[in-house]
This record gives C-alpha cells, structure tokens and sequence, in this order.
C-alpha cells in the first residue's frame, strides 16, 4: 500500500509508492564513467585558461602572487543581468511582464578540471564556501535583490554543459512563488505556535532518527519525510539561522566536512550519481527574522517526472526515505 | 534581454532567456526514430494479449460482438488504491500521513501497437475522448475522490515504458496544491472582477494572435504568455466550461480534430518529440461552477530542469511562445 505524506515546509502531499518502491542499491549508476583528466586544454574554467572565461568578478586569494583558488565570473549567457530598474510593464494591459534585471554567477570550484568537492580537502571546501557566504554579502546590499540563490549541476542530467567543477548564483528581483510560499508556511507556523518550523523538524527527525544520516554537534543530513525524490538529502544547521548570509566562518569550516561527507556518501553509494544542490534561504532583508532556517538541499538525477507530476505538481516517489537514509549512512 | 513573465494562473513567475534563446528549429528532434511495428506478441495492450493485462474495468464499444476500440485497466502497478478511508495519521505528532486512496487506470487507446493520436481517424479519436470522459463520470460520483487527472506519457524521456498508444487516469483523495493554487487564483479573480480569469485569457490571446496556433468555433490552441517550457501548448474550450467531465458529445467530436491536429503539428514540426499531455480540470464537486475552465495541456520535453529550477520552483524558458507558435502554426 501506498501512502500520502505531506511536507510540513510547503504542505504540499506527495506520494511514497512503497508497494512499488525499488530498493536503494536499485538506483546505483550502471553506465561506465568516463575518466575525467586533471586539465582541459579547451576548458575556460582550467587553471591557465582564465582568459577563456574572461568577465571576472573576484578570486581568492585576492592577492596576486599565489594562484586562485576559486573564482568567480560572470555567466557568459546570463539570464538575467543587473542593469536597469524593476517596474512592471504590461502587454495589452492584461499580462504582466518586466525586465531580466538580477545577476547570474559562476563560481569555479578549483583550478583543477577533476577536483570535485568529494575529492578537496575539508580547507578547500571551506574556501569555497567562504566565497558562496561573500558573492551572497556583496550582491545583498543592492535594493534591487530580493533572493539569492547558490546552486550546483553536476552532471549531463542534471543540466551541466562544462564537466570543471562549478557553482552558480542567481539573484532575482522577486521571490520566486516556491520560495515565497515556504517563507508563508514557516511565518504562520511561528504565529501559530512561537516555534520555529524548522527546529522542530530537525528536533522531531532526531527523535526519530531513521531518516539521519549524519549528526554533529552544528549540522544534520537527512532524508526528508516527505522527499520528493529517491535519495533528496538536507543538510541543516541546527543553529535555525535564517541566512546563509549570516554563517558564520566557525560553521562554515564545521559546515565543509559535513558537505564534504554527505556528497561522498552519494558518490560511493550511487556510483557517481548526477545531482543539484541549492541552498535554500531567507529572503534578502529577513535574513534576522527567526521564522526560517537555511538549508542545503541535494536533489540526485536518478528518476524523471511524468505526465502525472506534469498535471498536479504532485510527486511521486518511488523509494521509503528510511531505507535510502539507512542505505547512505551504512555507506 | 531576457524578461519575466507572470502566469496569470497561478501568478509564478517565469523568466524567458530570450537573449539566449534558441530558434524553433533548434528544437526537432535528432534521434533516428526506428519503425513501430502495428502487433508486438509481448505487448500487454496489443489486441489478442488481452490476457496480459487482465483487471479490465470496461472496453468500448461493450457488446461481445465486435472487437474493442478503447480498453480501461488498473494499472499493474498502481499509485493508488481504492480502498478504505481518508483519515489522516500522525507519525511522532509532528508530520501528516495517509493511505495512499485512488484510482490509477490505464486507458489503452487503441488495439493497433503504433496507432498514436495523429494518426488515428476523427471518430477514433472522439471515442477516446468519450472514454476520458465516462470514466471520469465514473469515479466522481465516489465521496473519497476530490480530482481526476487523465493525462498522458509519449516517449522514454516522457515516462512511457511502454511504446503501446495509452493514457492514464490517476483519482486523488485530496486536491493537489498546484492544482488548488490555480483555483483559489480564478476564485480570487472571479471575485475581483466578475470575470472568469480563463475567458480573459482566451480573449486576450485572441486579440494578439501571434501566440495562437489554431482557432475553431469552438476551441483555441495557444502557446500561453508565460509558457514555462519550449513549445508548451495549451488547447482550451471557448464555452467555460469548468469540468471535462461535463463536456457535451457535440464537443468531444469538435475536440477530436483539434487535439488529433495539435499533436500532428508538434509531431511534424518537431520530428516525434516526446511529451507528456494532462487534463486540467475543476475539483470534484465544483463542476457546475464558473471560476474555471478546463483544458489540455501539452508538454513537449525538450528540454530539462537544472539547479536553478530546483531551488526556485521558477522555471527559464529558452524560447519565446511567439516564435514557437509562428513555427507550429506554419507546419
């Protein structure tokens, strides 16, 4: 039998159709991965090649007597850019439109054409978690942004066009409608109750543990109750800070490992497994608010949507997040 | 310069890449397509294998005498279940459960392997559509069921295992957030203005034309304002009617040809892309209201969603419905 569940963070329902559920080692990767070298003579993204992927907006180091470490550059098709204002505008007075005013980043991982995050050490994850924390600080302060978001494709399903190592950053003029409806749920549950919505989920999945797959003193990763996905991870901290923007550098060098780990974890687990990841935060001028926490989540590539999902919005997943959790965490 | 567009059903927000967008024709479909053959001796829904696919819930026509055009079954594997209630459960206190109730038909479209919609005469066509619609009056008048989505998976990337031409119809005790989201929008709409939001809609896209891609007495097929996928395709009724399931039999043979040309346009334009179609249609039990009107819509998948997506629920759209609808109109 199937069952209904409902995700407290949205109250949308999905399904869980546990008598038709696989089992998790069904989803491990079975296509042959490639080896992917260290250096890309064409790569615009490799060490040496930087004039290839020339509108940059910083690196780190700054300083330029050592090589960078990650860098960031403008997106060379950007969907959006940062130039002019935010008015509305209508066409035949009935549709609503306005301007592809915000910003789209890419933020390059490492120099190296191989080094995925599973592969740094726990300083250069650090690192690079230090300038996803500084782009959101810096692009925060402009009025225009009202949501900023840090996101990962990894892999050809997952919509990767370059194999380097990379992040992107978009930040938007308006809350987009998915955001903005979890900002809603998680305010009336603090009227409500003068709780926060998300330190109860993390208390309540503690107490419960099955769904756990790492637990430190600063973070947990768990398989959501209601995942929308086989294997969909997050990674919370437990402080409910409401930001990402607001981290600070002793979580994000605690943050690292835990990253680190979690996407290991998948990796060895799954076979390489194509994946994204997002974080999810508060909106920008609410990132004090004590209503929300941010959060990592990773969504792997290994089912596709079909014309029930199409039709309703309504997913269904075809594995139980206690076993897929058990499956990770004996990994 | 890309801009953002609102979907005035559900007021989300899309961004259309168009400065990064691709033509209409970059869209057709690659792949060498092998021939469909019209018997396959394994196929469960291949006239003579009726066997294989044994929980038959009614054919069309009914009498024993000739051979059947339409076929009903459970899916072998269904989501849901019709049996038992509706309560809810708790796990913990905290997070909300229930059984998973429902219908989850298979509606085997015709006996003949590669008989797909566009190719199948008017009449064909009709007769399905009257099945659609005799299994949705069917299931409406069960006091567990609150929606009813008839939809539809053509291609591997659209979810079909099986090549045979089939729909499927999923019941749902619960009416799915999306779906109640564009209700509660037309409601709003309808109390605002003493309009119908989709009678505006079709109004307006008769006005500016360029989105249109066929226009009947009775019908229009348009590719909407804030299409959130290349080519997205929605076929609407002029009348209002707010539930499929209410559709006179005089429209279901105008629909016939409209939604039989619909997909024979995309299927030429585009060289057999995949897609997935579904019915949008009022909740059980508000058929006879006027806030909403039902309709088809049609999904091409051409492209697919990345991180972006994900984090955001907003979707970027590298084509502009104008262009893509002078393409499909000129096919």
């Amino acid at each position: 039998m199937s069952e209904f569940r409902q995700d407290p963070t949205t109250k949308e329902w999905i399904i869980v159709a546990s008598h038709r559920a696989k089992r998790p080692h069904d989803f491990i990767n079975k296509q042959h991965e490639p080896d992917i070298p260290s250096y890309e003579a064409k790569c615009p993204f490799c060490s040496g090649n930087e004039y290839l992927s020339p509108n940059e907006i910083f690196r780190y180091p700054a300083d330029g007597n050592s090589s960078w470490r990650v860098r960031v550059v403008t997106n060379k098709y950007p969907v959006l850019v940062l130039n002019g204002g935010t008015q509305h505008r209508e066409e035949s007075d009935f549709f609503n439109k306005m301007s592809g005013i915000g910003v789209h980043d890419v933020i390059i991982e490492t120099p190296v054409h191989n080094r995925f995050i599973y592969l740094m050490t726990d300083d250069e994850v650090s690192e690079l978690l230090a300038v996803y924390r500084e782009r959101y600080r810096q692009l925060s302060t402009d009025a225009r942004i009202k949501l900023i978001i840090i996101f990962k494709n990894h892999g050809k399903t997952a919509g990767t066009s370059l194999v380097h190592p990379h992040s992107q950053l978009v930040a938007t003029p308006i809350v987009p409608a998915e955001n903005n409806r979890q900002f809603e749920v998680a305010i009336d549950y603090r009227n409500d109750t003068g709780r926060c919505l998300y330190y109860d989920i993390i208390d309540h999945e503690l107490k419960f543990k099955e769904r756990v797959v790492i637990d430190t003193n600063e973070f947990i990763v768990f398989h959501p109750f209601a995942s929308r996905v086989p294997f969909e991870t997050w990674i919370m901290p437990k402080n409910g800070l409401a930001s990402f923007g607001n981290i600070s550098m002793p979580d994000l060098v605690n943050l690292a490992p835990v990253l680190k780990m979690t996407l290991q974890k998948l990796h060895i687990a799954l076979a390489n497994p194509d994946f994204n990841y997002a974080i999810h935060t508060a909106p920008v001028g609410d990132e004090d608010k004590d209503y929300y926490s941010w959060y990592i989540r990773i969504v792997p590539r290994l089912t596709s949507i079909a014309g029930f999902e199409i039709g309703s919005g309504m997913y269904i997943n075809t594995a139980l997040p206690e076993e897929t959790a058990e499956f990770i965490r004996n990994t």
